[in-house]
């Protein structure tokens, strides 16, 4: 590179002109378009090509306090305006969903709360949210019900995660879950490590009744070649990471195994790189594996996912405008079960 | 405590219904209320309530690549509108500023390039930003000689560090400056660290020169009790922090030795509590010094800095309406010295 | 408490008179008592006291980098003289286990490599260390046959995710790999996310072969009432965590869901609370749900765990002595399936 | 490069047969050579490099709770064993001193305090620190004394940092201070933002006494030429960063302004490079403005550097041996002064 190849874009500066709309701020941070301002709006972007991709399937990947934050809404969303395709994401933010889903609320508290008070009142704490006992006891009755009903139908038989939350959403008859939300969108929802959650847990109480019944059989791998299938079958693929761990690691190794490589990345995290481990690896690093193509469009916002994510979120919606409408490349099939 | 006062606030969850402006989206963040979004919201109401009260002034400290990163303008005008009353901030801050005054530039590069070859270029690394050597060159040349009129002006006399800004600033002619701006408009600026950077190194260059002449001369102290004084005559005072460093420590120290604490805080960081630093160091900290009053409304916001910044301000200044009109409580004088 | 009581331990500061062991330096950490020394310090008190507690069973959650980092010899010899009974880890962390025994190496790098180059060259990074792709093809032959014996073994069975580590290790002969050490000295290697790693992806070749054959099964929920068995049985429970994600989560929520809550926990961590993620959160916070015991010693130790885990390790095996012998409370039965 | 290039270099692992001496540790380190244990060993290699250099001025950067977390001894031990050349540290550090100096301390507390308490009992945090604000109250006296004494030697003329910092040392007696250490040793200590801390203050007490007497003047320029000059006549310059701030900053443009660039550097530090800031800067970063050479050594150790720089300095005092002597390159005269 010469060295006027350097200087060809000046920073222009952000100029604020209250009120603005999300997007219009983000297209001041395109021009200034350095540190924080300038990854910000490329995440944007790159949201915005993937919706506009028509080859493109989007895989979020969820982690972290996604529904206690108060994003369960825009995360239905989402689903249910077809703006993503494939969800990854952990047992608990599947159970923090079926917690509301139930009835259950998560309260806003503070962080520097008496923690052995909170732990006499049954209270459980999450940085500043409280969820109560009570409203994860109001889900264990519920979700046993659940399991023996899934466990009747499919007797004999192993699910996949993918079904398995299929199944949970279902049989929730909450519009505003995300769960349900998937179920009825055909928005498939793995969660690799079901098993690490209130899921896991409520399985043994389950599965230790006396009584003899069909038990709820969960297969660890079955869910491997469905979501290495998905990568294969997409012509691109695209992924956006709230947080990091296992979701982010499978959509990227899936990308890898399918001998696909990402298309576009986003990854909104607050994790460093320097420890060797993945939630804060670098999308540099994920092109030497392949995880990744060299020429994906990708970039890494530093910061707390779930402030930011609404951010973009509220800027691509604005851009792409009401009448938009967009289907996924590939057609997958919840509801199917049900006919 | 009781148990159901634990229980009052349950998380609403964010609804984008684009498109949405920046304020109706922090009033989403402000029904969710935790987490990141919890503490962004917070922010911007503590400093509508700092504009609001007719009573507070407005300490903004500013550190980092805040000019570099493009919100030059953005301070300006916070300047221009009266919405903020004292700056404290590094030499790096306004030397940045001094760049551009004198037709520097800054450019956006990527944080992935070769340094050896950018040495090679003469283009100095921020990050992912670029200056050219040729723009450091030429404010050298413009300060030696803004340096030697201040010093002919002052012969005999030291100047304080405000003072310092505030002269130059009177020398700059680009209306876009934060110098010159913070000139016209009597904010004082004030940079306890001055000597660390390039205006250290020129002056230098200034009092080396070989033929006798009148030498700037700035006093380390002479600063304290004018910005002291600030904090004990305004009836109460709010802090805004971009990073942290040298800026946030001087307003929480004047704040302390004025013996009236801080009514107001707002810190932006990415910064840890954990080393004992102040930079990352917890806004409840500052209230077991006097720096800040116990019952003072106070947030720390973990984000960058440059990133998180302007959403506070279009969402503020978005609340606030064109209408409205702030003077500050106490009067300065920088014009005065011009009559 | 009163005035005096917050006075009583000045901070004694940090005397090096080389050569010092590990652990004269880190009395010396204990004197000066606070910030990362004094966490570092606790640690190893800790470590110690749950290593002299001969009712409690040492739970070791490890994630991240372990073995690539040059961890693998020192969990090994943690294994063989009992100084762990039960290892939470995540499948990559076996994965990278598995490449070394099948005489696979990891390679030291730099982390400003070309990943481009890299991918040409079929070399995979991890930060700062290099794996090549012929390593894991390997890995993936023996594995493959690994599975086809286990399938053999277990047809018609499923398997928990701890009798899959310990088959993998049974037909693993290296003596130093941990997934060896582990079947050899009956400590269970529990992987709750055992599919999302290579593990995963061979299984998904070695269910697709076309040939009829036993397939190897893995139940996901099936360790569940193993590991909250072990904590219910154990009169006390200790957690130490590299790293954090699901095999923290899995034992903090063990010791909640056999309603034990743990006696003693350290984490370190460069994770942030902020974000209300498991990963960072504090240890105080698990109080609330009863995952610790409200007087349980505990420490966070911010910093990268592979930097900080072998002065842990160095200290507390210098203090217990060569002579120093420990059981388990409880004796686990790997090998009897050997029988 | 090759690929087998890459491929030189696997990873060895980390064997402890306790008892191991600090640097027998820091040697498995550097055979497992990657990530923080990577890192932490190569700080110690560059180190000792700096050392056995007899060409290399020694630059060590202070900023944050060197002296509050137990490393003033430390510090002390650097500076009589001519382990350290040159000090640049901020203000708050060499109150910290000044206040064990006169026989105040810093107290072992909890992070997790009441800080509302601790505001009433007059006792100041600094994360897991107390200092009690009598202590303080014993240093202003103390101060104002000697500022007194200091402008009645000085009358008419204003000193630079290092002559304030050096005057201060000459009139304390508290051997285990590190400002007497290095005014008795002959080690410059710069403090380029003296003004922002409690020295400031009583500055501003000192000033303001009515009755007419000499005040003292500290030149907050004076001291540029001064280290420049160090840089410049080194034949080598090697730095230290404990922490970041404006310590490191004055190094690294002292580098740049005397036209050297560093040979060696070491950073140690928590904060991140994302932001923009000076602290949290990359050393290649450093190499694009010629504040360190391209081939010098350098690396940053991801850490709290108050728990990592005591294993630094033990491992390479180790290295050296009882028997090694150092004498800096060049020599400083502190005590000229007093002759």
């Amino acid at each position: 590179m010469e060295r006027k190849d350097y200087l060809r874009n000046p920073v222009k500066h952000i100029k604020i002109n209250s009120p603005l709309t999300v997007d219009q701020l983000m297209q001041q941070f395109k021009n200034s378009g350095s540190l924080g301002a300038g990854r910000l709006s490329a995440a944007c972007d790159i949201y915005e090509k993937m919706l506009r991709d028509k080859e493109c399937t989007v895989f979020l990947a969820l982690s972290g306090a996604v529904v206690p934050a108060g994003m369960r809404t825009l995360i239905v969303d989402l689903i249910r305006k077809k703006l993503v395709d494939v969800i990854v994401t952990t047992g608990a933010c599947m159970v923090h969903d079926a917690i509301e889903a139930v009835g259950g609320h998560h309260y806003r508290a503070n962080w520097s709360v008496n923690d052995g008070e909170l732990y006499k009142y049954h209270l459980f704490r999450i940085y500043d949210i409280l969820v109560p006992e009570e409203d994860y006891v109001k889900l264990d009755f519920k979700l046993a019900e659940i399991y023996d009903s899934i466990a009747r139908e499919y007797e004999g038989k192993s699910l996949a995660s993918n079904e398995f939350s299929m199944e949970i959403g279902k049989r929730l008859t909450d519009e505003d879950s995300i769960l349900r939300a998937a179920y009825e969108e055909n928005v498939p929802i793995f969660i690799p490590a079901v098993r690490d959650s209130e899921f896991g847990f409520i399985h043994w109480l389950h599965a230790a009744q006396e009584k003899p019944k069909p038990v709820l059989l969960v297969d660890a791998f079955k869910d491997v070649p469905t979501i290495c299938g998905i990568c294969a079958r997409s012509p691109k693929n695209g992924m956006i990471v709230i947080g990091g761990g296992v979701p982010r690691n499978t959509i990227q190794s899936s990308a890898l195994a399918s001998k696909k490589g990402l298309d576009y990345a986003i990854v909104v995290t607050l994790d460093r790189p320097e420890t060797g481990g993945l939630s804060g690896s670098t999308l540099e690093e994920t092109v030497s594996w392949g995880k990744m193509k060299g020429e994906g469009d990708r970039v890494m916002v530093i910061g707390e996912a779930l402030m930011v994510f609404p951010f973009i979120v509220a800027s691509v919606t604005e851009r792409l405008g009401k009448e938009f409408k967009r289907a996924p490349f590939l057609q997958f099939q919840n509801q199917q079960t049900e006919g």
